[in-house]
């Protein structure tokens, strides 16, 4: 055995969330030989009897038993927690973090938008924070029963107090090992904030459209008044990330316009929750840009216009 | 009879569309003794046979029978030619016009929106352009049979280039005449533009929601959200407004807002077309304004939002 897979044993899992994303990279983590502990909410008896299936692209495999909690007071304290909550559920890691995160433990927030790594400190000032973004596509089928349809790598940045650029960490290093080792690709960002608003060129236009406007991406590309939209708002979104002093070249939102142009057809991930008349993620992904622009004087009227839009929206999907 | 009833039989009245508006307004004309001629389109068979139907809140009646045309080439020349179309018909309006305008004739426009008299004087340069902003519910309910609900004073503005201030002309003032004794109520502005942009704080936030939210009035209203766009729009209208040189105080903001939530749920009349799948008036209402603002190095960065959103929804509901 290397040195490498002898670290790999070392460090214990633990998965907030075991839905369409923590349920398939928690699989994926524990079938390359780690040890994983799922916390599980409503297929928490099928899971803990069961296990997890996962059809993939990649390959389709199933994990019988996997080590499945519906409480984190019963879970192991883990080296890593994985928050695969959506950010709507955030609310609830004031009770779920600290009893499961080891002293010196790192918490490895996948989710959208800005500002959650942030509410991680507040609850556990010492731990230690890394932010990861994931561009995955799957969805939760069945009891225990995931889908995984497309891309999945994920880009790490550590977060330090007001976003200060942390470089490349060893702590990053060594998760990013486990997770590459599992077959998941994986990038290392050196400016988590940077990172997050370039996320955010994507996921603020499309997410926001797609919900107001009943629309797909490639819809919206179709049409020149909402692909103009589109980069005019993107344009939007580099501003704010430049009043938090991160540049993002205009090349960047080319780039991002012609792959959406290419790409399949997508149903964004808010679009998703909205037909399926779960929460919107608006203030992770547009609220907290929003508000951070708008403190460091800067206003955003076009994301502003999606924001009160999406929030109406929201309400009354919900009633 | 007085000098007054003497001039109102002077005056010949066309009515250039006869639908909601433009059927409610050319009858209450004829009721009230003036010479009228309807250009007709959908129901002209229908209308020339058995006139018109007017349920109304303030007194139902009928004309059983009217000066039906479906060419206006058959129409006598006219003193006041009463444009009641859409705007979104107002491409036919080099054809309509011109044989029915009588030599220093006024064409009186009822229509929404910003623009609208420059494109009457560019087909028409030497006649006398009168603006009327409606205030009026009414709908087609069948073949020559309108139904007024609400509503229905009209003000008046000439027009003159680049909407210079006219002030209160004798035209104006005899055509007000003409409608206050067939019992509508009318208004005088002095400046048209002014009258316009005061109408456009209302028009733009409420009908773009509406459409783009699939709301009623009362809707906007209830959600904190969206009542704080709707108002944040309409300092964007005024601001508009400025850029032309005209002062919309903020107290007429407040006005708006506390009228709107105080009136009956409201379905705008562009949410109206859009339900009935007819194109919406968005170039007169919204593009109009928004690009005369950008002319002057104004932004109006929510109304552009709306604009595109607006396209996008009516190119899909024309499909």
């Amino acid at each position: 055995m290397s040195g490498q897979q002898t670290m790999l044993g070392d460090r214990k899992y633990a998965i907030i969330g075991t839905g369409a994303l923590g349920g398939f990279y928690g699989a994926k983590l524990q079938k390359a030989g780690l040890d994983v502990h799922f916390l599980v909410k409503s297929d928490y008896e099928h899971v803990s009897q069961h296990g997890l299936i996962i059809e993939s692209k990649d390959g389709d495999f199933t994990l019988p038993q996997v080590n499945a909690y519906n409480d984190v007071n019963k879970m192991p304290p883990c080296d890593v927690v994985v928050v695969a909550l959506k950010t709507t559920q955030n609310h609830l890691l004031p009770q779920l973090l600290p009893p499961v995160v080891k002293d010196d433990g790192v918490v490895l927030v996948l989710q959208n938008g800005l500002g959650v790594e942030e509410e991680i400190t507040q609850i556990l000032p010492n731990v230690h924070v890394i932010g990861g973004l994931c561009f995955l596509c799957s969805n939760k089928v069945g009891l225990g029963h995931i889908r995984h349809l497309d891309y999945g790598h994920i880009t790490l940045g550590e977060y330090l107090p007001a976003y200060s650029q942390a470089g490349i960490t060893q702590r990053m290093q060594q998760i990013a090992d486990d997770f590459q080792n599992a077959g998941i690709g994986m990038e290392l960002a050196e400016d988590l904030l940077l990172a997050r608003w370039k996320k955010l060129v994507w996921n603020i236009p499309y997410n926001g459209l797609s919900v107001i406007l009943n629309a797909s991406t490639n819809e919206l590309m179709a049409n020149p008044h909402t692909s103009t939209l589109v980069e005019e708002i993107m344009y939007e979104v580099t501003a704010g990330a430049k009043s938090m002093g991160r540049n993002i070249l205009d090349s960047f939102i080319q780039t991002m316009l012609d792959y959406t142009v290419k790409m399949t057809p997508y149903r964004t991930s808010m679009k998703i929750d909205h037909d399926e008349r779960r929460p919107l993620e608006i203030e992770a992904i547009i609220g907290n840009p929003l508000r951070t622009a708008q403190s460091l004087g800067l206003d955003l009227a076009k994301i502003s216009c999606l924001y009160h839009q999406l929030k109406f929206i929201d309400a009354r999907n919900q009633k």
